[in-house]
């Protein structure tokens, strides 16, 4: 049956017979594909039959369906054209993870992240409304977690108080805690009873009591009656079947029902499709996430995130061991170290615990521990709150999804200098999850707020540095970013930095000085300023930018290369730069973050102070090109993005005029 | 009674009776002092009752009281030791506008921004648990406008999931639309009532009916029969006194009462402070603006922010009429005329159409006018939904409160190269609102963001180009930055900037060409390159770039200064950057934004470039310093930033080594 669907086209006429086993073989489908490449499982198994309804009733891509988060959307994709490039999920030049327009026409929006669809759909219908066209059907399917993001409500209270012709499926796989209420009543309906028992009782002599006696409570009070009996209705629907919360937002609240069962699903969007009605319409669906695949169904996370995994099994296959454990649970346990002295130390994540190491600190001090939902915004604030009382709150958000709380870092946190540690996780490129996950923008962004201290590590002895510095730091807020990815481990540590770790990895962090970097490699070259070169590097280029040294000396003998690690972009530290800029002709900075970051904080500072009005000295800023980078490997995206050390290398070679020399592997 | 308060525990004591005299004393205070300072008057007088309940009821500043958008709190202020600085309000060197934590410990945090109350409150209820303080009372004032914004809904989500105890107070005085259904069901409830009526209702023999019939309904459905008897009651609630949309987010609703009436306010607030009750509360109360002072309640706009005005009449005292609109009213009489021949273009706004200009496209063009509440989110995101659909959307948002949308226009906009057209209002420093909202952030944070275009005008014909060359831009996203403030007028515009205006005006603006810039003075002094000097602006600092040149000229009539407007930021014309480098031997940009903005990608460039290697050129980039700006006159804010006519040309003296001369006026 998959085989007869080259588009959603082919599935219009389908029986409903027919949508079963397509629906089966799509599973299957989505089952293979993903145990070659890994990704999104659970997910895209709770949707498939969804998605087979959507397509079969609806008239893509002339009908609009967004895909909030869009990590479900693999049995979209494999309906709409891209089967035969499923093998290339995630994967350099492939498919995307997520939605994406310039993939797909029936990609109507993209995302990535959460709580967007409801105000793209709404969009959409009122271009539909207002370049006068006929058919006007757009639909959004947002989980129960994506719903409680701020910008959900926005759209749904300005759709509800626009009455824009829209559908919202609200996917509920049960997976995240709804507002109170929200949630049906007398839990999931069948679907297979719901017309039936809606039915039996709109007719039924104790509903119509319900009216009358509800009505008659009107009577106690004398104004607006009205209004009064009006609401009756809509709460007698609310008290049967749940919603009422929709309601209130000026939608029609119709389910819940069981999104695995077409028999119901299909007739019920049929006759949505083909209501004339302008109000919009909250569709609640139960599904459940890993749906018809038993290890993903009896997983605990329902096979959420996965690597390559035997089908037979769902047993993934892990590769080899890394050297080092991830930076995300070095910082999570170097936090709940200095927590264990200080009871004043929160932890708050946005619906993020495991990819933050909430989970970790949440496993050891779970009354300290505050998961918000996907709240970015309201975690900023409230920290804010709990620092001007006294706590010391670390936010713990990745650096793409701060963006959400970039306005409650300025107006509630800076403005008032409080003490509220925000530590950013995968800033900087992050691999298969693509333009839209990049952490490429928090230097600018935050670099040019006053009172924030900022800083980076360049490993993981670093990152507990600065999680105890953070830690320490109580006179004004500070920002900890960092890559995705893991540490290097002890004996990288000693090889590429020279660590000496006489016994072994310290057992916790020092607190550093406030804007103070450190110079970390001199060269043995004693050179003259003129044959004198120095990187500076903020972040974890620092070990790219060791080799690069290294190379160049190498290849240069003439030259002489120091090495410094920033450690803080703010306050900067003026005196190492007045410094380098002294006894080097040529100040090469670098870094994982795109323009108006750190290096050109630097060169500002240069440039302020008449270093660059000579000719004595050579700047150059690497940073991130003006420009998304596809999903891809991390080190391949570094690569593209010019910040190996090769590249490092050849931006001082051709400064130094060393042209000459084979700068390029 | 008034007199006798220099503290809000002078009120502790006090009687109904007196508390209700200085109610009265503290509205005509009010009255009074505004009237001589201008400000946020019918806010203030609505919750003149509100204030002196709460500072009597609550033992403050050990309980927090958090006023959301904080207009409304004058008699907050008067009532906490600044009654003798209320003269200097919204003054340079005076008392802010808002609630400023660094001006009084009553002032438990800041605001400016709206929507951050809950957040704030439940960060304190939650700190005040951890470190185990006794007594826990923690209020957000916050009214029905703030309460749309989706960070409150992330907040009471949050809090009714965690239950901590706080006292949200909907102060709901009918200005905004809240979302259908969270209103009473019955309109307001007099206050004297209140309680009698619910006490009625409880025992009521209607009300047992209704609960046993209601309960009957649950035989219906074959499970989970608890959880459904449970809604009963809340429901039940719901339809006799509305807020179920709060009872649904987890908050015990109660309400609404009249917020004018001491009588029933004080004795319920007093019963909340008492009840050991953890479940937050959210306490409905009505208000009028304006309230007391009749010419404020007959006023359309309930003499919301005001200038000086006569006690005795209301009529406000406006300063002489300016030489020209404001660039607000220029870019939506603009935007209208373009509209009138393009029938896609659409205008949006986050609740601010007085502000925004979307008051005069919206009379124009109703049906293509969009208020989506105070949402900067979704406006971007919806917009972005419009354009992939075909229409043209202009997106009309302060430069500060865009920093909520600042995820949405990275995410859903410029990944995606969507044609939404960002209009900023507000860039720069914005005089007495002070520093939450000064738009100096907006070309560091956009600046980074690939796809995106963005430009700034320098006067109103420019502004008139750059909104004509934003519709004709269907290709990508693009931003248009401006200041608070009026235009130059005709006659300024000739003697300024050389304009002909042989016909007067332009009727409408021209298409500007993507990305140029353009020389606006060239030096009648013929001059070696090392004699020659040029100022690049980006923005309305134009007019002082362009003073400064004439007065360098007049004290070093040796050098010879070129005037350059860059137009665009992004993409940047760096053919005029490097024409302006080939011919003069210094360049200072100046803009109205901070570090990371339009100098330095200027300086980034030529340090690309190499530009900077030789000496041969000495650049220095002129930006808001990094710190925040309290309230004042514009003039006076941009003065002490070093940014006017007298500031460039002491820049360019001292790096053209004329420092003998004197610089600075």
């Amino acid at each position: 049956m998959l085989d007869r669907v080259k588009s959603p086209d082919d599935m219009t006429n389908m029986s409903i017979q027919e949508l079963k086993q397509l629906s089966e073989e799509l599973r299957w489908e989505v089952i293979e594909q993903v145990s070659k490449t890994g990704g999104h499982l659970g997910s895209s198994l709770g949707v498939i039959e969804m998605t087979v309804a959507l397509h079969h009733v609806f008239n893509t891509p002339e009908d609009k369906i967004v895909w909030d988060v869009a990590h479900q959307c693999y049995p979209h994709k494999i309906l709409t054209g891209r089967r035969d490039r499923m093998g290339t999920l995630r994967q350099l030049g492939g498919l995307s993870g997520f939605c994406k327009m310039a993939e797909s026409e029936y990609d109507a929006f993209g995302a990535g992240h959460s709580s967007t669809s409801i105000s793209a759909i709404q969009g959409y219908s009122i271009a539909k409304e207002q370049l006068g066209k006929s058919r006007n059907n757009c639909i959004a399917v947002i989980g129960d977690g994506a719903i409680t993001g701020g910008m959900a409500y926005e759209a749904m209270n300005s759709a509800g108080y626009l009455k824009n012709r829209m559908i919202v499926i609200l996917n509920d796989n049960g997976q995240v805690s709804l507002p109170t209420g929200t949630m049906s009543a007398g839990g999931v309906i069948p679907a297979s009873s719901l017309s039936a028992a809606t039915s039996r009782l709109l007719v039924s002599k104790q509903f119509q009591d319900f009216r009358s006696v509800a009505k008659g409570l009107s009577g106690l009070f004398p104004e607006n009656i009205q209004e009064f009996n009006k609401k009756v209705d809509e709460y007698a629907r609310g008290i049967v079947s749940g919603g009422t919360l929709f309601e209130e937002l000026g939608f029609y609240y119709v389910g819940p029902l069981d999104g695995h069962d077409l028999d119901n699903f299909v007739p019920i969007l049929s006759k949505l499709r083909d209501s004339p009605s302008n109000k919009p319409v909250l569709l609640h669906v139960k599904t459940n996430k890993g749906n018809g695949y038993p290890p993903a169904e009896i997983a605990s996370d329902k096979m959420h995130g996965v690597a390559k995994f035997d089908v037979s099994t769902g047993v993934q296959k892990k590769g080899p061991p890394g050297p080092a454990p991830s930076l995300t649970s070095i910082f999570a346990n170097e936090l709940c170290d200095v927590a264990s002295k200080d009871n004043k130390i929160i932890g708050i994540t946005a619906a993020m615990p495991g990819g933050t190491g909430m989970d970790i600190f949440g496993r050891r001090y779970p009354d300290r521990t505050y998961d918000v939902g996907i709240a970015e915004q309201h975690a900023v604030t409230m920290a804010a709150g709990m620092a001007a009382e006294g706590l010391k709150p670390f936010v713990c958000i990745y650096s793409t999804f701060l963006q959400r709380g970039f306005d409650q870092v300025v107006h509630d946190v800076a403005i008032q200098n409080l003490p509220v540690r925000l530590i950013l996780d995968r800033a900087g490129l992050v691999g298969n999850d693509g333009p839209t996950h990049h952490g490429a923008y928090d230097l600018s962004y935050l670099g040019c707020v006053p009172n924030l201290t900022i800083c980076g590590p360049s490993d993981e002895i670093e990152l507990k540095n600065m999680i105890r510095t953070a830690a320490s730091h109580d006179v004004g807020p500070i920002a900890v970013r960092y890559p995705r990815g893991a540490g290097y481990g002890e004996d990288k540590l000693r090889d590429l930095f020279g660590y000496e770790l006489e016994n072994g990895m310290p057992e916790i962090g020092e607190v550093l000085e406030i804007g103070k970097g450190r110079i970390v490699r001199k060269s043995k070259n004693k050179q003259t300023r003129d044959k004198s070169v120095a990187v500076l590097s903020f972040g974890t280029r620092l070990h790219e930018s060791l080799v690069a040294a290294n190379e160049i000396e190498d290849i240069a003998p003439d030259l002489s290369v120091t090495v410094a690690d920033a450690r803080f972009m703010k306050p900067l530290d003026v005196d190492l730069v007045r410094e380098l800029a002294k006894d080097h002709s040529v100040i090469v900075t670098v870094e994982e973050n795109s323009i108006g970051g750190f290096g050109d904080a630097v060169l500002h500072f240069l440039s302020l102070e008449g270093y660059l009005d000579t000719g004595d000295l050579r700047f150059r800023p690497m940073v991130l090109p003006d420009t998304y980078f596809e999903q891809g490997p991390q080190y391949e995206q570094y690569e593209m993005a010019g910040l190996n050390a090769k590249h490092i290398k050849g931006t001082v070679l051709r400064l130094c005029e060393k042209i000459d020399v084979p700068v390029m592997a």
